[in-house]
């Protein structure tokens, strides 16, 4: 008797699809394995297109992680690239593929089906959208006719402030190309709170990049040949090439005819363990919603992490449905890199937090990524979110010019461990002077948190107007002279002098105590709120009025 | 009514003092805090005393991080340094003060004591150990001498190649000095497992250092004036200069003395707010005896960050009792470099879960610290334990060129969650080609621990003499010859090949695969496995066989 083999398909070969596939082999040696790509590749890097545009990346090759053919000779897959899905048959288990090249279709039959379509780049309908000059990046092939396009052009839009924007940016300043940044909000990366955005703007600037903020495109305009980016401030922007990085839009379609459930923003809806409502075919990648880890909410995390994780877990639930484990829900944890700055968050910003209503307090601290004794100590900026109802962490941001990766990632740890700021304020982090501090940035911020939480210091965000507040600038004479408080009627008094100079403040008005990172003045509002003041300190700081590229020598143990 | 201040008294101005002093500070503007100090220094940087020998900290200023006035002028505090404490009254609850200079005596008062004494490196007594050639580093005077001496002399003796050993190491090589290195182990870096250690000792040979493990220094000798080291083994080695780094003893002759409870090695023992059997007398840093995170059982950390936060958790529980935490158990983290390579551990080692007959199961993986497409990518080893019988993580190790303490730090975070290796496994970490993997090294450890457990795979450490297994290296033949496997009979069949010529192998005989890297040997073990082969992957690869700092390409998504 020969039993039929397990036939598992799978549409879609980057990096969720060939995940599944991969894990998939190593379960199975006799399962008939078949993935299905569109384009001409699989599994290739497409994090990694970017830097292949501006040079970083030399080698072409580098980035196609695995061809079709070392994925049979390794995995033992039936690669058929150019072909499409174009219709699932769930009732009799078969997709109809289309082999894009000769138009052909046929139908292959699956016991369990992974759709992993990925997302495609938003293209809105704006007035001369099809220009040729404007380009998403998606695949090898985008990336390409983009590096190919950038060779020739001087001038260069970057529509878009998110992650892949500002990665483009950085890449066409290295090509020493002219760059303007378009973002119809009023910061960088919208996904994080602004006041963690700005170290990253004024490093663009200093690098010369051209910024509309709180601007947003509206189309674009040809005269005699040359394009021009129209704003919907009435501003016109000169491009030889623009790039839109505007967002993605899952590709579900063949889910959507096929009858499968998507969410309230058009994502492939599933369960724990990554099944649609067809309970043989399952979903991973940019094309699905999940659960967010903190409120149970469904969330969308198009990032290649996750993406990779999800296949894998899914071949897991095909092979061992008995051993495994339903997925943690996400976290949404992103970081990038534009030349010397890094930023990134996990977990809930808060401005989500706000605009969901959700109960919670921050602190943002300030510190160098290692030890400030040591040479090479650079500024980082950590802005810590939590619930005031249990003391766990919601969130971190993070921006600096060291280390920033590492504080997401610990933080991102201590979320799914539902650690407080209690506990994080005790981690245990590996200390010698290269590597980091004695008391790190991270145990800083749950200090801080905690201090808040106890009522020991009330933090304020920015400097009030009203004039009967009293502004006490804490710093030395001569930095407070250097760099004033741009702000009227402060008194400079500092840390040093507090103690014998109290009297000159009147304890019957609120103060403020102001500093250059918001240490100083925690600890000058220790002082005043011991002598019976009502007093809240600048939490982070003055920083934007200090150049971030000057590590901070720290006044205090 | 005049209410008489309260006073506390704090013996030890370094980490664990200055930190208690000053967050006792924040709490309360009217306590009399008194900072006794034996040495000249308080509050230096005694982490960074080596980088100032070598010379990458050239600013000694930069090391006194507060000096007693500073710490007056910020902190109203009355410090007293050349100050010794010679005796406590517990009874009437006052200290005995000695003022070295002058020897005079006074006692005074406390209503909290804060014993913050540290601890002191070892001098065995060792004939010739006299020699004032022979040096140990623990406060700024010490550096001084050292530095001092190391500009005359040329051949350098290192004794103990644990975490300060292997700094001096590194800064002597710096000054290019002939460096050798004494080590009772067979092994550097006692804490770790010894193939944790292999990288680091490559290292150190690169450099030139002459390293005598599993070999103790027995005495000193001269002749003719010249100092030499004579060795356990007969060896004897020159040396202008010698560093005893063999260890630290707690300095408790004073808490001993006031009857003060020890632990069975000689710490002061504390409860979980750091008291000691006087609840009135606390005590912090390296000195005492503290809770293992993961036994519950006593345990000695004498590192920065712990005596750091000690201080600061006394100071709470002082002002604050009601609101104060009891601390959490110690994991012990720490982390060294010397030269390219980064070397540390959190939690338990294999040796100590061996030799305490704890239940534990281990992997070793390696891989990049970054995306392996992008430029810079360096190899990293990760070594990870855990406890069988909830699958929690007890520790893990870490290794490489790049990144290994963002991966310790990581996991100690998930150890103070309770994270178990399917936690690990489903981390979701800040990913960005500059930055990380999507499959972090972490989420690979996970993975292959729970592959482990699952019976998915089976690893095994070293390479069976038993002529009967089957020893296969899955390489391509071009590495396999280049860098064969040490072993005899080794068969050759890459992994592309294996399907086709697994007829070549014998079902009835036990198989082990093995690799570069441990990757594609277990990808092959799956293969065999499910063709009913008893098969063993070798763990971590034949890493100690190729060289390290050529980043390895990997071969599969």
């Amino acid at each position: 008797m020969t039993t039929q083999p397990f036939r598992l398909v799978i549409i879609g070969g980057v990096a969720a699809g060939a995940s599944a596939a991969a894990r998939a082999r190593r379960l199975s040696e006799s399962a008939r394995i078949t993935l299905i790509e569109r384009g001409p590749d699989v599994s290739f890097a497409n994090c990694g297109l970017p830097y292949h545009i501006g040079g970083e990346i030399t080698d072409r090759a580098a980035l196609a992680v695995q061809t079709p053919q070392t994925l049979q000779a390794m995995l033992n897959l039936d690669v058929r690239t150019g072909t499409e899905a174009v219709a699932i048959d769930r009732a009799a288990k078969r997709v109809r593929l289309r082999k894009l090249a000769i138009g052909a279709e046929e139908w292959l039959s699956y016991d369990k089906l992974v759709l992993a379509p990925g997302a495609s780049p938003l293209r809105p309908p704006l007035p001369g959208i099809d220009d040729v000059r404007i380009h998403t990046l998606r695949s090898l092939q985008d990336m390409d006719r983009l590096k190919s396009a950038a060779a020739a052009a001087q001038r260069v839009a970057v529509i878009g402030a998110g992650f892949i924007g500002l990665e483009m940016v950085e890449q066409f300043v290295h090509l020493q190309k002219e760059v303007a940044l378009v973002e119809l909000l009023d910061q960088l990366l919208p996904p994080l709170d602004k006041p963690m955005t700005l170290l990253m703007e004024d490093e663009l600037k200093r690098r010369g990049v051209q910024l509309f903020l709180g601007d947003a495109i509206a189309g674009f305009a040809t005269a005699g040949g040359a394009l021009s980016c129209r704003l919907k401030s009435g501003r016109s922007l000169g491009a030889d090439l623009v790039v839109l990085a505007v967002g993605v839009r899952p590709e579900t379609a063949l889910a959507k005819d096929a009858g499968l459930e998507l969410g309230p923003r058009g994502h492939i809806r599933t369960d724990a363990f990554l099944r649609t409502n067809d309970l043989d075919i399952y979903t991973a990648g940019d094309a699905i919603q999940v659960r967010d880890l903190v409120t149970g909410e469904p969330a969308a995390v198009p990032l290649g992490g996750p993406a990779n994780r999800q296949g894998r877990a899914i071949a897991d639930h095909i092979f061992r449905p008995a051993e495994a484990k339903p997925l943690p829900g996400a976290l949404g944890t992103a970081i990038v890199r534009a030349f010397d700055v890094a930023a990134g968050l996990t977990g809930w910003s808060e401005k989500r937090l706000r605009a969901a209503g959700r109960p919670y307090r921050t602190v943002t601290v300030n510190d160098n990524h290692h030890a400030s004794y040591y040479p090479g100590a650079k500024p980082i900026l950590l802005k810590l979110l939590w619930d005031p109802t249990d003391d766990r962490i919601l969130g971190a941001q993070a921006t600096g010019l060291a280390g920033v990766d590492k504080r997401l990632d610990v933080i991102a740890t201590a979320i799914a461990g539902g650690l407080t700021i209690d506990n994080l304020s005790q981690l245990e982090l590996s200390y010698a002077p290269p590597f980091g501090s004695a008391k790190d940035i991270v145990n800083l911020a749950g200090f801080t948190a905690c201090n808040t939480r106890d009522g020991l210091v009330s933090p304020i965000e920015t400097l009030p107007d009203d004039p009967a507040v009293q502004i006490v600038d804490v710093r030395p004479p001569s930095l407070a002279q250097k760099h004033p408080v741009p702000h009227p009627g402060v008194i400079n008094i500092p840390l040093t002098a507090l103690r014998q100079s109290v009297a000159e403040l009147d304890p019957q008005r609120p103060a403020v105590t102001v500093c250059a990172l918001g240490k100083t003045s925690y600890f000058a509002a220790c002082i005043l709120a011991l002598h019976g003041f009502s007093v809240q300190s600048l939490t982070g700081g003055l920083r934007a009025t200090v150049d971030p590229r000057t590590p901070a020598k720290l006044p205090t143990p």
